[in-house]
């Protein structure tokens, strides 16, 4: 599996991904799953890939072939990011199809987020049927991958007005629950932050295996969770606690 | 969906189940997943249900029905608690395939724990195929439904010795979390908290959805989670972030 992250804020875009590949738990591998494109000045884009490696790795020869034979329709030359992730679903799907076989299933779910001059940054989650959302400001963020475990995080965390680093921790933080329930998401950790309007590549991180950061953030986390949940109200036996339950409809004691 | 939780501690069992049921966002309903069956001073079980509807309340009806018909084998006479599995299992299976038709799944999974005097408590998950597993040292609990968003927490913060009032408080936030990212899990949250050895029925309390408590457990941990989040490590833009990738495997800034 793989764990891909984008955080849409007024400040920018955050994107953050692992690396961990595996095609059963004795095949496995590191790829990176981010890649950016731009014109410094014009455009940048940063592209996320989940899914079954053939397909993703296809879809991104595509477009890098698309752009270097300046095909009408190529990452340098759109006018929209929403046409982008139109353009990734039309050749993801066309990668899909030519793959599929033997009743296997070669699906890949990716997000493209970025600027173009003139337009506010966005990004887009793109499903392996082509259509694609973005986010909006009650959920400013996508997800694709093993998303489930580290969602909590997010959904507390994040708002629109939250900076670039707040972000990041956040997302850094949801991956490191990923990591800890899921052993196929692992690092490295990638990670890309763009800030609005500057419209050259994002600072870019890549967080490696025995990243003492990531370490001692998994520490402090740890460490902060178990106070944090010392501090809780206790759960009181009061007289509201029963030996025997008080309705039929679940008959606990009989 | 559903989410249950069971955990396995050597002070005893706690089990917690919400209790909302969906055939559609527009047919929601409120059932308990919780069942209590036992014979003070010689046995105790709780049940927990998840899956389609019609199959675990036909499980459960079939339960009391050879219960009342002093079947060769039922829960007031069975030997050990992983038969009590075996038997829920062949019973599930009985109760998909009577209800298989028009390409629809009506899939259940159970979680059976308690204690039969001269035995250890124990927990069992079955699984829709009839087969099942217990818990282990390294996982002390047990889940059934949308088991996922809850899982970080559980990992966390419990092992066999935590104490009976921790498990049921990290339950509990376990259930805060799945509640909070996904709407098909809600209240009331049945606890049943099971002492070992007792081998009467444990204390059981039903929150209800305006219940004061499950409230203020949420505000706290909102309110903890966004504390300790703060304390973190900030991730500093020092030397090594870059404004450009130094592998080629990842083009961040082609």
């Amino acid at each position: 599996m793989t764990y891909c992250v984008a955080i849409s804020l007024e400040a920018g875009l955050v994107f953050i991904s692992d690396s961990r590949t595996n095609a059963g738990v004795d095949n496995v591998n590191t790829y990176s799953k981010m890649y950016g494109f731009g014109i410094p000045g014009e455009r940048q884009f940063v592209l996320l890939c989940s899914g079954n490696l053939a397909t993703t790795q296809g879809v991104v020869a595509q477009i890098k072939r698309d752009i270097k034979q300046s095909m009408p329709i190529n990452l340098m030359t759109i006018g929209h990011i929403s046409d982008a992730a139109d353009y990734i679903g039309e050749i993801s799907r066309i990668q899909q199809e030519k793959n599929t076989g033997g009743g296997a299933h070669y699906e890949a779910s990716f997000i493209i987020g970025g600027q173009i001059s003139g337009s506010r940054p966005k990004t887009y989650l793109v499903y392996p049927q082509g259509n694609h959302i973005t986010t909006s400001h009650g959920t400013p963020y996508l997800q694709i991958g093993e998303s489930k475990y580290g969602k909590p995080i997010l959904d507390r965390i994040l708002n629109t007005k939250s900076s670039l680093e707040t972000a990041t921790l956040c997302g850094l933080v949801s991956m490191d629950s990923t990591m800890r329930s899921n052993l196929s998401v692992g690092p490295p950790i990638e990670v890309t932050i763009y800030e609005a309007d500057s419209l050259v590549p994002g600072r870019y991180h890549r967080f490696q295996e025995d990243s003492e950061y990531l370490r001692e953030l998994k520490r402090a986390w740890d460490k902060s969770l178990k106070a944090a949940f010392k501090k809780l109200p206790p759960v009181s036996w009061s007289s509201n606690w029963d030996m025997k339950q008080d309705d039929e409809s679940s008959e606990v004691s009989n």
